[in-house]
């Protein structure tokens, strides 16, 4: 099969060209390319000469004085545009076009769909469903779901000069810019003063979350993709650039080293959480856009996705950004950030020291307000949507100070002497904490936790009830249920409550019972817990313990094994990141299969980083999941992998009848 | 149903009295027990007057001098004698009988099966059965697998006078008397000059195993019945009481105290690890008697069983004591405690803290020729048994030192820095080390592990059977798989040790190659693991972790747990002692069905502690397992439990047909 070649460089009639048959930056449908006159392919590539737009309009706008194509070669200029809107609407997509000229006669070369940017890929899956090209759900095929981080988070202008200080981990991305800050507390204090932060650690732990939330992105020396800062970062929607082993962290000098050169706290900087930068001084940056096109796919994604989206969100503001990537309810509301809120986690120590019941209880009855104050303002801004509130979950002892210094100040604080607190703390220690003393075993021998902690959940439920004049229907989760006696001890803790507190308020509480399904053995006995009147109402898979447990890798250790099981191709794809569907994933697939087995209307749901994954998302459509619970700003990337996934599976049934 | 009462004290021809039909101490056929004349069941009980032995014989033997029933009534002791054998004939049991003399006519109170010590219960089972009332299976059936623990260990003479100084839990069972160590390098030293020890320790680590194993007995101030000691302990076979939170311990001064009373290093004390005591001085000991009735009902047993019973061991005394008590193979050897010896510790640490592979490579070379040794001294030991030997398993920072004092001592042994080992230290430091970087994930990172380890294994192989004329079939286990690729990168770096060994020697190699199941996700993708030519040739199921990851709790933290959890009987019955049938064992079932659907061949047993209690192992025996492996001390259980599930699983099948 001899083709003969054609020929660009036979003279001023003959040209060549390239061109998109729409904008790939923006997607606005205009001819887009350029040519050169007596030229071949490889002088367009070769960048000797300039090559000149192919329409009017860009020549205009380019300010150029070479003639475009449309002006030199009207002809063949309208044969192309036929040409590419032929061949747009035969392969029903944008197209990258090359084309010569040959003494006055066009010849196409090669055309193939063309690359472009997210935005871009919005409008055009928009306006090519708009112009019958597409069906709406083949133009929701178009747009990779990943790719939506693009648009949800500030991103350094692409033209602006950056000067890179070091590089580290895209752990949570977009672009935040302010001053560099140590410390924790002073991050929380300087934000109050409307300043813009960006926390820079050696690495993040509990006690540095309210730090965390109050920057604007986050830097640690120390870490991988699943470090905690990492985590959290992605959590609560924040830049994080982590491991970025080139800084030294000076704390007590208050400085931070790289390639030689020395920044001070305050010195303003930027960080590109996608790219993994950190950049000197405020680079410019684009906001993003969530109108317009990106607004319409979502539509057209809620309208065709069967599974629910919900966001995992802690406080109000996470709620807040929740609804505005509308999600439709929370799928996991944290309780213990509200515990290392500088105003109770003393009342929380003090609860963790208290040698008895009553001490607890005491400790316990000052942060009740607090909690109730918390969940009422969820329940306020949710209104009707359902709010999932996994009850207290981490170990005690990240509650507690470890250094010497900090054990006298607390000890202090706390009335007692530094010895005893320093023997709770080493009571407390575990060597395993991810499979210790935490999730409902704190409430099984504490379940005066539980007590209050339901407490402050009816009790804001009635209020926020009574002031937004809308029923609120908490759903209460316990955390790390194995077997169905822990479950029932603590919900019969949890209905007494409800009683109490409905008489107590003369009103008619509605709620659900559920539990996280999270160690493989609440997965293999889903039917033994969901079973009967008492039986849990609701699951919740937490696949990020589930995977820590099924294949016995811890989220905080994994970094370095990560790097070398990807290496040598062991995981196809890091499994904290992906639901690995073949081990966590039957076990998901158990528990719902025995779940429903016993009550067919178990509400059952995800939670954890995978919900915001779009291949994890597929997964949970395919598992006959009722909803997916991501961060925030992963809301709008699950609703649409949730519409392709329903897209997937309603092809893959129509190609089976 | 009115009765009328019979009366005991209606003069010199009345009496009332008890008997067993055999000795309840000893099992001996013999008449036993006592009466009273003139007197109801009350005096006998009361023990206002001296009750008269029934026989002349026991009468003679303690010296008494009141006549027995046997010459005050011969004719109601001939009667009496009559009725007790019907007795026994009828319940095919030892019976325990109350009866009542009224002016002469002998009536019958009571009668049930009597209480015995488990000596009594192996003589009296074996004679029951020769004399033709059981048959053996019947007979087999009559002992509680649990209690052999009493036979199996040096046990405090229950006449001998005890002062006890504290007591703790009860972690592994028999006594051993020595003297206070503190130190466990100290309990080398001194056991090296033919001292008995008892290492007393506030809590144990790794770096104590040597220290343990030269104690005769250990003592721990914290730590529950699954902290390290205890299961190190139990491992061992030897005695230990956990926990005793009593006893301060002030390791600087080499004191001991407990109640107001101190003890020194060198102090003779006494532990009983089956009461969980410690006791002043050398307390007089019965040793155990693993000969006549005890070697009967072994004998017995074997021939029943169709589980085989393999024992756990690492060294060649536990190899030793493993073949006294019966084992056929061993089921583990855990090559790390050979790390640990001092003089290759250093080594470990060379490799740990090489900074690429040559380094490592040279450290490796040091450690070869003794871990050739240790294996060439197991497969002596063990001639043609099977002989599994797991590669390098715990995290790496276990090896490391983690005192300043102890860091800069190693880092000028090795010629490194201390900054450089600490931050090699602080490299390795894990959250989590239970589900972090060990086991397999070593290898991976490192092969050059695992190509030392089977070069030493095989190169033993080829010397012991030089040696010894017999054919050695090692079986390398590669550890924490739960990728089949994992395997397939270690499994390749063995075969190809292998046909190196091969080729040096000239000989040919006879291994297999197989793994751990010890992670959910292995139980689930067993058929993945074991499929075709190249797949695992044999599994165990390491259990113990199995059980960590399955419920999601850690063993060295599960102390404090467990205690809530059995107060308010979550467990049946503590999950790391008998297997949880419903959670873990789910996972055994699945992965043994789907690693034979794929392999009819596979070789299936279990490792860990559960391979020595009675229930888990009848669970192995229903699943279809191949073997358990236990404690050697735990052997003679496992044989006798295995015997005991194949009798009852036979009578259920009898009973279906």
């Amino acid at each position: 099969n001899i083709q003969a070649m054609v020929f660009g460089n036979m003279g001023p009639t003959s040209a060549t060209g390239v061109a998109f048959t729409r904008n790939p930056s923006t997607g606005a449908k205009q001819l887009y390319g350029e040519f050169l006159v007596n030229a071949q392919g490889e002088d367009v590539v070769a960048g000797i000469r300039t090559p000149q737009p192919l329409t009017e309009a860009a020549r205009k706008e380019a300010g150029e004085t070479a003639p475009s194509l449309e002006t030199l070669m009207p002809e063949t200029f309208g044969e192309l545009t036929r040409i590419f809107d032929l061949l747009e609407r035969h392969y029903r997509d944008m197209q990258d076009i090359e084309f010569t000229v040959q003494e006055g006669t066009l010849w196409m070369l090669q055309t193939r769909a063309g690359k472009r940017t997210t935005a871009a890929a919005f409008r055009i899956a928009v306006e090519l469903a708009e112009e019958g090209i597409l069906s709406r759900e083949e133009a929701l095929m178009r747009i990779e779901p990943g790719a939506l981080d693009q648009l949800l988070h500030p991103t350094i202008d692409p033209d602006a000069e950056k000067r890179i200080i070091a590089t580290g981990l895209p752990a949570s991305p977009g672009a935040a810019a302010g001053e560099i800050v140590f410390d924790s507390d002073e991050a929380e204090a300087l934000k109050a003063q409307g300043r813009s932060i960006i926390l820079v650690r050696i690495e993040t732990s509990p006690e540095d979350i309210h730090g965390m939330h109050a920057a604007a992105g986050i830097v640690t020396a120390r870490g991988g993709m699943t470090s905690h800062a990492a985590v959290v970062a992605r959590g609560m929607g924040r830049p994080c650039v982590c491991g970025a082993s080139a800084l030294k962290i000076d704390m007590a000098a208050g400085t931070l080293m790289a390639n030689g050169r020395t920044f001070r706290k305050g010195d303003l900087i930027t960080i590109d959480g996608t790219a993994g930068e950190i950049i000197v001084g405020a680079v410019p940056m684009r906001q993003p856009e969530l109108s317009g096109d990106f607004a319409t796919i979502m539509s057209w994604a809620d309208g065709v996705r069967r599974l629910g989206v919900r966001a995992n969100a802690d406080t109000p503001r996470d709620a807040e950004a929740a609804l505005s990537f509308g999600a439709e309810g929370i799928g996991l509301c944290r309780t213990e950030h509200m515990f290392f809120e500088e105003d109770r986690i003393l009342a929380m120590r003090e609860m963790i020291c208290a040698t008895d019941e009553a001490g607890r209880r005491k400790a316990l009855a000052k942060i009740l307000p607090m909690q109730r104050a918390d969940f009422k303002q969820l329940f306020e801004i949710m209104g009707e949507r359902p709010v999932t509130i996994r009850l207290l979950d981490p170990p005690l002892h990240e509650f507690l100070p470890h250094e010497d210094r900090e054990i006298a100040a607390v000890a202090q604080a706390l009335g007692i002497s530094p010895a005893t607190l320093k023997a709770r703390v080493t009571e407390l220690h575990e060597f395993n904490p991810m499979l210790g003393f935490r999730g409902c075993r704190l409430a099984i021998r504490y379940p005066e936790i539980t007590e209050m902690q339901a407490r402050a959940i009816f009790e804001a439920a009635v209020a926020a009830s009574k002031r937004t004049g809308k029923s609120v229907t908490p759903e209460v989760m316990i955390p790390l249920v194995a077997y169905r006696t822990e479950y029932d001890l603590l919900a019969r803790v949890i209905r007494e409550t409800a009683r109490a507190v409905e008489a107590e308020s003369g009103t008619k509480l509605s709620y659900l019972i559920g539990t996280m399904i999270e160690l493989p053995r609440a997965a293999l006995k889903a039917a033994e817990i969901a079973t009967g009147e008492d039986g849990a109402e609701f699951f919740s898979f937490g696949t990020n313990d589930l995977t820590q447990t099924c294949i016995g890798l811890s989220r905080d250790d994994a970094a370095p094994i990560l790097a070398s099981y990807e290496e040598k191709a062991i995981f196809e794809v890091d499994p904290f990141v992906s639901i690995d569907r073949d081990g966590v994933g039957e076990l998901v697939a158990i528990g719902t299969e025995r779940g429903r087995k016993v009550n067919p209307d178990l509400k059952i749901g995800i939670c954890g980083e995978h919900g915001g994954d779009p291949r994890s998302v597929a997964f949970c459509h395919e598992t006959g999941l009722d909803y997916v619970s991501c961060s925030p700003f992963r809301v709008p990337v699950a609703r649409l992998a949730a519409a392709q996934a329903a897209i997937s599976s309603n092809a893959a049934a129509r190609d089976k009848d």
